[in-house]
């Protein structure tokens, strides 16, 4: 909403301090690098750290990481980190253990910004204690990316809600995998002749799911979207005591390849329900609708969950193609055409974007 | 962006000047009036103000008008709102006259919001004023209502520049009447039997467009929004040095209708290019497309134009419905698929939302 970023010049440096260099840790970093009022001075793998206040350049940190030494992110880094503000923690892990210190860094008035789903989806516990030592300390807790990557879904929804709009339901495909296969699977119109077991490996092949593709059709990555997204409704803060896990998930795993499979072994047993999958395709195609893996919160009756639904052919669900996220937010305001936010809902360099907007929304604000 | 809106418990009261207590002014007004930060100073019509620094009750705002007397806003209204700082200066009005004074209240470091096109659409001479006085004194200027009104469009194209996207084309329907019109006269696979010339006129009748159609028609209030956000996008800053008047437009407004008509008269004419409108709309459709009347800006060739185009019927443009505007920003990220948004670009309570969530923008900055 800035038209000039006439603060900018004046604007003082903020520090960086990355946790999880990897690929969408490279991105943040590239992107970073461009805007000078940022600094890092931390970046740490998995296993070791390298901190140094004078500041660490963009572009040699990765290299940086050679003189990395093992360090505590709780009881050495975030400590040392406070002694450095404003600064942001960035975690672009996917773990639990950094999730669970957000407070920690919170507390210590140092900022945390992340794509990591983990840390808002998980315990209702962990969510107040990440929520109470943002609002003691004024430290800020930013996420955009964790949900549609750099697609604006949570500011969306948060001018929504802070400009006083009532939000009725959210609905949308929120996995990018889960909207390729379905987009592919049951379009408008005629379908392609193509078996639902054989759909999914191919994409498989072609890098469109997780190394197995259990993890996609289990639908716990959008269930985890939802309990993100439905935390920030009124009247759902506190829906979810476990989180992802208080999510009612229709998991398209079948009964039979819940247990340990090898990819191989579920692919080879997925073939036994393609006359399933043609059975709802074609009963959805009979009634010129389509199939979408979608996730709702329903603020009418508080139900936050996914499955496969079907959808007229005239639904803005259904003519989404490719990969692409759709979020349709229905609110007392925009009455009966929801505001919709579309686009590439996963890739390193969008979530990274996702992430970097956050930094600059602190930047804007310290 | 924000999880948890820590600062706002200490958040300092941020005074408010509201110019023009109209029907977007109104909601503006229902809606600050559930936000404790904000402090109502000032309001007024077009013939007065009244001035009240102790604070005006929202709700009793525009039955405050009684006691305005006639002021200067710029000698005298300006002047005594730079003393009760931070203030914001909210143009509700559709005024070249108000515009014009930007400048001014920036210099005096009073913020402006405002969904008045006008300023940021005019002169390339007052943009650059409005920009070169927000960077002397550290003022925002904000803006996000002037296009699409709530929905999230010069926000997203400035976290896409900012973040270091680089925007290749924006394409879309950018007015709710033009929206209209095409989106019930050429639909993907049938079209109802309508005439051209009485679908206006029943849009018309309806409410759906200016008491003169021909204002729709014209295609300037599209053009306006192009100038705005042009003006945004590296390397088209300084192309439109009359603004919306240097706008590539293609008027629908047929030749010998484009004097002084009555809106009947209007209707009568058009209805000779029914013939004209039909034979667009079967060429389309033959191509299995529909029409629609989009606004491009496009980088690659420094295009900004709006005009009739045709697109296939599994473009997202062509599953546009209502009078929901659409755009599709596509960028070196998102690479072959944009990321889109859509919703309603109109409306007295959505205009308001977008004016409200600047002036949160700003609290929470200043």
């Amino acid at each position: 909403m800035v038209l000039f970023n006439a603060a900018q010049s004046t604007q003082k440096t903020v520090n960086v301090a990355l946790i999880g260099p990897g690929g969408v840790g490279s991105c943040v970093l590239e992107q970073l690098s461009k805007l000078s009022q940022f600094k890092l001075i931390s970046i740490s793998n998995s296993k070791a750290t390298y901190f140094n206040p004078s500041g660490i350049p963009f572009h040699s940190a990765k290299a940086d990481l050679s003189k990395a030494t093992p360090k505590s992110i709780e009881k050495e880094l975030i400590p040392q980190l406070s002694q450095h503000q404003p600064c942001i923690f960035i975690d672009n892990t996917s773990s639990d253990a950094v999730a669970s210190l957000y407070p920690v860094a919170l507390s210590h008035g140092v900022h945390v910004v992340t794509p990591n789903k983990v840390g808002f989806s998980a315990s209702l516990s962990l969510f107040n204690h990440i929520r109470d030592a943002s609002a003691a300390s004024g430290a800020y807790a930013y996420k955009e990316s964790t949900v549609g990557a750099g697609l604006p879904v949570i500011s969306t929804l948060e001018t929504l809600l802070k400009t006083g709009d009532k939000v009725t339901k959210i609905e949308g495909v929120l996995s990018g995998t889960m909207s390729y296969l379905f987009n592919t699977f049951s379009k408008p119109g005629t379908n392609d002749d193509i078996l639902f077991s054989k759909l999914v490996s191919d994409a498989r092949d072609q890098g469109y799911t997780e190394p197995h593709p259990a993890s996609d059709l289990s639908g716990s990555d959008v269930a985890r979207k939802l309990a993100i997204l439905s935390r920030l409704v009124p009247g759902l803060e506190n829906r979810l005591e476990e989180g992802v896990h208080s999510v009612d998930v229709e998991s398209l795993i079948p009964p039979g390849l819940d247990g340990d499979t090898t990819p191989e072994e579920f692919l080879s047993g997925l073939k036994h329900h393609d006359a399933h999958y043609e059975s709802l395709r074609k009963t959805a195609s009979d009634a010129n609708s389509v199939l979408r893996y979608v996730g709702v919160v329903d603020t009418a009756d508080g139900t936050v969950k996914c499955g496969l639904e079907t959808y007229p052919a005239s639904h803005p669900l259904a003519s989404l193609s490719g990969s692409d996220n759709i979020f349709l937010f229905h609110t007392q305001r925009y009455g009966t055409r929801p505001l919709i936010v579309q686009g590439a809902g996963a890739g390193s360099d969008v979530t990274a974007m996702g992430v970097v907007g956050d930094c600059i929304s602190i930047a804007e604000r310290v």
